[in-house]
């Protein structure tokens, strides 16, 4: 018998198809072939993007040149724009606003054919690093309400390019998604004065079945209402409020789970497309320490289709349970 | 400047890009392939699905034999189960329940190689016949709150068999998508006695610029927070609550707008695969008249990736006055 599950959280349904669970040989992961040609975001073509706002670079080398190992560039097709002001403005019953905030690219190492799981340790923590930086300096800007960092690996999974990049949007709104989780852990907190994600994983702890893999600070998990396959958490063991305020210490564990987790990821589904975002408090005047900052990985197997446009719930063929079964057998 | 613009019944902004909006040929759709081999849908085939709870026959002809036009069978592999009671129970602070539900495909015409677009126009009135026949008779069983009428068309949108073919899901619950919708709805009828689907026509009526054509009962708009390109809204200009209770005659004046929307969504877009869905009222118990039911049409022409996950909203490349002007200007 399918189930149908809630997300704790949010309260979106899931269905989650039981039998002939779908395994990861079931799912078609072919090798994507990466595109030859010219390539913006390589060492020597610094003057190919926007000029760079954040690089970690060799001592005495000049921005904008090579000497680099993380550079952050704005992304050269932004979807919103950073000079102006928002101008709020109602046209009969509808809202409207400019599109102001900022895109930017943050390029994750100088060698074109490496891929973010398989970066070296310093790389890959140097990477953390250039999203806390980066959110920290937006979060000055009065107009900005939310900063997402993103990454999506792979053409299947939205990327234009092959070298390894992510990206982040700085917005002038609280984006529903997380409206609807500050909304959920609110309802939670008043309720029983405890921060429900602290809850999930503490249930998550004594259950066991739903534990990829944890370290001192961090935990992998696959939510009990996954709405995809395969799809993964990353949760601070201590209650956190912003990813930007992490410690150097923290980032280190950080760095450990979340490269294990892509690499658990990459050979367990033969280096599937992926999108992963970091869902972080937003910059709220108001008080919003109930709520928990965490990462969300989506590999990018199944489609979606008019059903989940139409409900806005999700048919996830492979139960979290046996998602993560595999994905913690499996050794990086 | 790109714009934020709030979709004014649920409250989800989109970004809109003003410059450089993407046109019909930015679009690469090229033609899918039909794939060859067995079709279970066609004629002489009937023994190959579940028994037909549904269908329009010559008289005469017996259950699942040819000399039908339209045909409802349950789904082969169903996401949901139709036997058994929701057993709803909590596992520490999860919810969980069984998947009870139907999942149907409704066969839309005998003649694989046809789509639902150019269909005779009797054949297209018999399908949304079927949609009404089928939730009429779901809506008996107590256990179901909620009908979808969703089609998947082509491979790229989640069509799994190239026969055309729309499906239906009854849900033991309320879809959150649905229910954001009933409760933005019911915010609105709160604060001005009027329904909100209404007045947004109303206003499109009066500016002109999005709505695509009108017959004497529906128009077809492009919606002013539109999430994807080209994205179309057919709405009953009467303020009606169920689809189901549609006349005949209403079913004709739906049949042929939507068959010629979607007649001019192919033409334009070099036949692109698509979604759409019926979101209808809920069967509740509760008072739901200020909802007003309508259908949803989404080209699939853009990917969606880590941004949207992450935020739910989208990044739309073609405002709606745009796609508009196309789908306007071309003439089934």
């Amino acid at each position: 018998m399918p189930e149908l599950r809630k997300d704790p959280i949010i309260g979106r349904w899931v269905i989650i198809a039981t039998e002939r669970a779908k395994r990861p040989s079931d799912f078609v992961s072919k090798a994507e072939e990466r595109k030859p040609g010219f390539c913006p975001f390589c060492v020597g073509n610094e003057g190919k993007t926007p000029p760079e706002v954040l690089a970690y670079r060799q001592p005495g080398t000049l921005p904008n040149t090579p000497g680099w190992s993380v550079r952050v560039v704005p992304n050269k097709f932004p979807a919103l724009q950073i000079e102006g002001g928002l101008d709020k403005r109602g046209i009969g019953l509808y809202d409207q606003m400019n599109g102001v905030g900022a895109h930017e690219v943050i390029i994750e190492t100088p060698y074109h054919d490496l891929t973010l799981a398989n970066l070296p340790m310093e790389n890959f923590i140097q990477v953390l690093q250039a999203y806390q930086d980066r959110i920290i300096d937006l979060k000055r800007d009065y107009r900005f309400k939310y900063v997402l960092i993103f990454k999506n690996q792979g053409h299947a999974a939205g990327a234009s390019l092959d070298h390894p990049h992510s990206q982040l949007i700085a917005l002038p709104i609280v984006p529903k998604r997380v409206d609807e989780e500050i909304r959920g852990a609110n309802t939670y907190y008043l309720y029983r004065d405890r921060c429900i994600i602290c809850d999930i994983m503490q249930q998550e702890l004594d259950m066991g079945v739903r534990i990829i893999s944890q370290n001192q600070h961090f935990i992998a998990m696959s939510p009990f209402a996954s709405r995809f396959p395969f799809e993964t958490w990353i949760i601070p063991k201590e209650h956190d409020v912003y990813f930007e305020d992490s410690s150097p210490f923290l980032l280190q564990a950080l760095g450990q789970i979340l490269k294990d987790t892509l690499e658990r990821i990459a050979l367990t589904l033969n280096d599937p497309p992926y999108n992963f975002l970091f869902h972080s408090a937003p910059f709220y005047e108001k008080e919003v320490s109930f709520y928990h900052w965490h990462i969300e990985i989506i590999p990018k197997l199944a489609q979606v289709a008019g059903f989940e446009w139409g409900t806005g719930f999700y048919i996830n063929p492979t139960p979290p349970e046996v998602a993560c079964e595999f994905l913690r057998e499996v050794k990086p």
